[in-house]
C-alpha cells in the first residue's frame, strides 16, 4: 500500500487529541486528515500544527468523504453507536472509544451493521496494549502459571472526576469497572459467568447524592472455574494505582506499578519512595500508542482487530449485571441473548 | 513474682512443642512445667530435652495439679472447648489454639466458664503477633492511612494438608480462612456484617471428594463501612503467600512477604529473586515467641489477653457464614445471638 | 517572542536526528529549519518527514544563515572545537554534544571564543536531565541526606560499540566513563581533586588489541572531602545499568534502573522480573527531550544553560588524568591551569 | 559419636554468649560444659541458666580439662594467637573470633602450632555462613554469572564503636573492613594481589583524633583478574547497610538488605517501607548459628573447617597493605613470605 491510510477523527476532546498526536508521530503508516468536533472553532490551532487541514463542525462531512478510509469515534458515549451505523454504512473502518453504548440493544444493532458492511471495528480498550499487561497475557498463553485460578485486579483512579460527568457516566461500573471487565477477560481467556458487587460511598458524599458509589469490590465467576475480584476507589491519595495477579496451578504472575522516579531516600525513618504516575494519560500512554498502531495494521493486514465488538459488548453486559448485584444485594449471573 | 510461671503444655503436637521450646528459649519468666499427650510415650525424650520432668497421659494430671498457674491447649480441636471448662474450673489461666471449637453453643459455654471462673483467656491466632502485620496495626491506629475503605487479604498455602486432616478440618473457612477473618477483624478494629464466599476445587479433585473446597474468594462487609475479600489457595508453588492491603481515605498500607534469601541474579533472562519462606512454622516463627511471651504477660500483670475469647468465637461465626454462602450461594448476614 | 527559535543541526547521525524529533514534536518554542551533513543525500527524506526544507552538505551554510538563532554540533567529535569557534563567531548559541574534545587547550580555546561572543553553550551530558537523577540532585540539595560522603556510580553498556567505533573513542573513560564523571560532579556539587583508575580487559579481547579497556573502576576524591567511586563494563547481559547512590550523614540516595515491564512471574523457581530497558536510547528518552527544552528556554530567558562550558571541561580533565593513572598505577590529581 | 562435643568457652562477651546460646539451642551434637572469662563473677547467673556448670576466672582450666574437646576463643584480640597455641598444644580443636592477630608473626606462629597438632581451626568469619551470601557463592560456583569481572562491596556501620574501642580496634581496615575482605576472597574465589584506600573523617572528628578514619574506599585487584571495591561507613543511620554485587560475564548477583518489617505505607509523599535492621547481631542471627554448625561438623566429621588458618591470614595481609595504602597514598601489592 504505498499511499498512508486516512483517517477522520470524530471527537477532538482529550482522548482524540491524543489518538491524533499518537498517528502523527508514531504510526507512519496513517494519517489524520480531517477532524470533526462540535467546538470545531476551539480546535483550529490545534489541528493545524498536526497538519489537518479539514476541520469541521459536523461529522457528516467525514463520513462523506471517499477519501477517508478509517475513523476515530472519540465523542461522547451516547453518540457512539449511531456514529458506528453511519460509518459502517459508508463503508469506513471504525475505532471505536468505551464504552460503544449503555444499551445493550443499541449495541447489538450497531455490531450488525458493522458485521454487515464487513469493515473492521476496534473498541478502545487500550490497557491490552500497555506492556506489562501485554507480557502478563503471553506468559499465560505459555503456561507460564499453568492454568488459572484466581484472577485479582486493583483499579483505583487519583481523585473522582467532576460531579457533571459522574452524572452521565453510566455509573462507577460501566465507567471505571468497565476497564477491569475487559482485562479480566483479556487475561482469563474466558467469559464471566456471574458477578456479585459490593459497594459504598466513603470517598465523597455529593457522588453518593448523584446516584453513584465511589468504592467498589466485585468477585467473579469464569466459564473455566477461575474465580476473579476486582477492587475499585475512585480516590487513591498515592497515584493511579493499577494492578493485576493472576495465580494459577504453576505460578503467578503480577503486574504493578510504575512509579514518577526511581529514586530512593533512605534516612532514619526508612525508604521513601516515588509516587505513582499521575493518571491514565501516563499510565497508559505507551499502550494508547500501541492501541491505535495495532487498529491501522489490523486493516493494512486485513486481520482481525485485537479488541473486537464482542469485546465491546461483554463488559457492557458485565457491568449491568454488577450494578443490578449491587442493587438486589445477591449475585447475578450473566444473560447472552 | 519471683517465682516463674508454671505452664502445663496439653497436647504436644508440631505447635504444642514450639510453644514448649518457645517458652524455654524466649520466656524467661515461664516454664513448662509437665505435657500430657496421648502419645507420652513418644514425646519423652523431647520433654527430657526441655527439662519436663513431668510427662503424662492424662491432662486431669495439669488440671489437679494446684502448682500449675496456666495451660497451653493443643491437642485436636474436638477436645479444645470441654478442656477450657475443665481447666478454667480449675482455675488455671487459659492459652487455646484456634478454633476453640466448630459448635458456637460449646464456645459460648466454655467463654462463660470462663468468665465465670475469672481467668485469663487467649486464643492462638498468631498472625496478629507477627512484626510486620502488627506495624501495620499500629500505623492505622495512629491514623497514617485515615478512614479505613477496603481490606485485601492474600493467604495461599504451599500445598494442601492431607486427606485425613482436610476431613477433620471443618473446611477452609474454618481451618484456613480463620485466621484471614481474624487478620480482618484486627486491621480494620470493627465486626464483619455479612460475608459472601466462592469456592472452586481447582486444586486437588480429592478434596471435592472429601466435601471440601481448595480455592476461595470470600467478600466482606464490615460495620465501619469498610469493605473487604480474601482470597485462598491450598496450594501456591512458589511458597506460603501471606499479603495484606488495607487501603484507606489517606493512603494505602501493604504487608508483603520474606523471602528465603535476599540473593538476586540477573541475567539475559530478567532478574531471579528467591522463593517466598516455606510454611507458616518458618513465616511467623517471631509470631509465635511474641504470642506466647503476651499470654504469659498479660498473667504477670493481670491484664487483658491481646486476642480474647469473643476474638475466638467471631471467626467461627463468619466462617459457619462463608460456608452457609457457599452453599446457597448468597451473601449471609452475621447472626450475633 | 513572537517567533519561533531557528535552530540548525550540523550532523544527523542518531542522536543528531533524537534532538530534531524532539525539538519538533515536544519544544514547541523552537524550529529545526536546516540541517548539514555530510551525507546529505542519505537524510533528505528524514528531513522531509520532519518538515526540514533545507539540508545541506556544508556547515557554512548554516553558520551564515543569519535566520538561524542556534546550532546543534552533534557531528563527530574531532569537528566540535572548530564547529564551536565557527558558531560562536557567528553569533548562534550552541548546543554541543560531548565531548567537546579530547585536546584541552582546543576546549578552552573553544570556550574563550564563546565566551567573548556572549552566546550561549550548552554540553551534552543528558543524564543530568533524567527524572530520577534530577531528583536525587534536588534532595541532596534540599539537605535530606545531610553533608555528602560516599558517591557510588554504576554504568555498564548492555555491549560494546564496533571496534572501529571503539579506536577513536578516546577510549572508555573519555567516552563512556565521562557521563559518570559528569554525575558525579553534578551530584557531589564539588569538584574531583584526584583520580584512582584500575582497568582491564575482560569483556574483549579485541578492545585490548585496539587499545582500549572494557572494564574499569575508578575513584574519586572531591574538594569538599568525599570519596567516589565508578564502576564501568562495557557488557552488561541484563541490560543497560545505570545507577547512583549518594550516601551522606543524615541518609543515601539511591537511583535505580528501571525495567522493560512491572510483569514479574513466581513460580517454583523465584519470582521473576524483566530485564533493563536496553540502551541509553530508551533508557534517556525523557532526559533527552528534557534536555534540549533547557536549551531552549536557557537562549528564550536568556539565562545560563544547564550544563555549561566548564562542565564540559572538566570531565575531560577528569578523564585524562584517569587514563594517566591508568598507565601509571598511582593515583593522579587533577591539575587545572 | 554417641556423646556430644564437649566445648569450652573462653571469653563471655556479647559473641561469646551468642555462641554458647547457639549451641544450647540450636546444635544438639555439641554442649558447652565450660566457660573462662576474666569477669567470671558477673556470668555465673548466665551460665547456670544454660546449664554451664563450670566458670572460671582462668582459661587454663580448660585446656587442662581433657573431657573438653574443642575451644571457642571469644577473649579479646590481643589473646588470640597464645590461646591457638595453648590449645593447640592442648590438643584441642579451635574457634577463634576474627581478627587472629595483628601481627602477622604472631598469626603464623599460631597457625604453624595449629598444623603441627593437627586441631582443626575455623576463624570467625560469619558472613560466609549469611544465607543469602551463601547463595552467591553457590550460584557463582554454579557458573549462573561465567567469569567474575566486578566484586562490589557496601558494609556501613549504625553507629561507630565507643573511641574506647575503636583505639585499639586496629582501625576501620583490620576491624570492620577485615570482614569485606574475607567476603570479596570468598565469592571472587581468588586472591586480592593489590590494594588502594581512599580515607576520610566524615563521622566523627574524635575518630580522627584517636587515629583511625570512619569513611573509606577501598579498590582490589584479584589475582584472577577481576576489580573489586568496598565502600565503608561507621554510621548508617538507616540502619546496618550489608550489601554485595558481583558482576560477571554472563549475569549479576546482588545481596541485598533485609528490613525490620515488610510492612509499607504509601501516601500522598510516597512509598515508605521500613529501617534495615539493626545492627550484626541481628543481621547475621542465622549466620552466627550456621557457622557453629559448621565447626562442629568439621569436627565430628573430621573435614577441613569452612574458614581456615589461611582464610584469617589473608584479610589481615590485605588489611594491613590498606593501612599502608592509605598512609602513603598509593597501590600497595599483597605481599606473601
Amino acid at each position: 500500500m504505498s499511499k498512508k491510510l486516512r483517517i477522520g477523527l470524530i471527537g477532538a476532546g482529550r482522548i482524540g487529541r491524543v489518538h491524533a498526536e499518537n498517528i502523527r508521530f508514531s504510526v507512519p503508516e496513517a494519517e489524520v486528515v480531517a477532524v470533526a468536533d462540535l467546538y470545531n472553532d476551539k480546535i483550529k490551532d490545534w489541528a493545524l500544527s498536526l497538519g489537518i487541514k479539514n476541520v469541521f463542525s459536523d461529522s457528516s462531512k467525514i463520513m462523506e468523504d471517499e477519501d477517508i478510509d478509517a475513523v476515530l469515534i472519540c465523542s461522547s458515549t451516547d453518540t457512539h453507536s449511531s456514529l458506528i451505523v453511519e460509518a459502517a454504512r459508508a463503508g469506513k473502518h471504525i475505532f471505536c472509544e468505551k464504552p460503544i453504548d449503555f444499551d445493550l440493544t443499541k449495541i447489538r444493532e450497531a455490531l450488525k451493521e458493522v458485521e454487515k458492511a464487513g469493515v473492521k471495528l476496534q473498541v478502545g480498550f487500550q490497557r491490552r496494549f500497555d506492556p506489562s499487561f501485554r507480557k502478563a497475557y503471553e506468559l499465560i498463553g505459555q503456561g507460564k502459571i499453568g492454568d488459572i485460578h484466581l484472577i485479582k485486579i486493583t483499579s483505583r483512579d487519583p481523585q473522582p472526576p467532576p460531579l457533571d460527568y459522574i452524572k452521565v457516566s453510566g455509573g462507577l461500573f460501566l465507567d471505571m469497572t468497565i476497564h477491569d471487565f475487559d482485562m479480566a477477560r483479556y487475561l482469563s481467556r474466558s467469559e464471566v459467568t456471574e458477578v456479585y458487587a459490593l459497594g459504598g460511598v466513603l470517598v465523597d458524599e455529593a457522588i453518593g447524592e448523584a446516584g453513584d458509589i465511589d468504592t467498589a469490590i466485585v468477585t467473579l465467576k469464569f466459564a473455566n472455574g477461575a474465580l476473579g475480584v476486582i477492587d475499585n476507589s475512585r480516590r487513591s491519595v498515592y497515584g493511579y494505582d493499577q494492578r493485576v495477579e493472576v495465580f494459577g496451578s504453576q505460578g503467578c504472575i503480577m503486574v504493578g506499578n510504575d512509579k514518577l522516579t526511581h529514586t530512593v531516600l533512605s534516612t532514619a525513618e526508612g525508604f521513601l519512595s516515588d509516587r505513582l504516575q499521575h493518571f491514565f494519560m501516563e499510565r497508559y500512554r505507551q499502550a494508547y500508542i500501541e492501541e491505535i498502531k495495532a487498529f491501522v495494521e489490523s486493516i493494512l493486514q486485513d486481520k482481525e482487530p485485537p479488541v473486537t465488538g464482542i469485546d465491546g459488548l461483554e463488559p457492557v453486559l458485565i457491568g449491568l449485571a454488577a450494578k443490578r448485584s449491587l442493587v438486589e444485594g445477591r449475585p447475578v449471573p450473566i444473560e447472552r441473548v
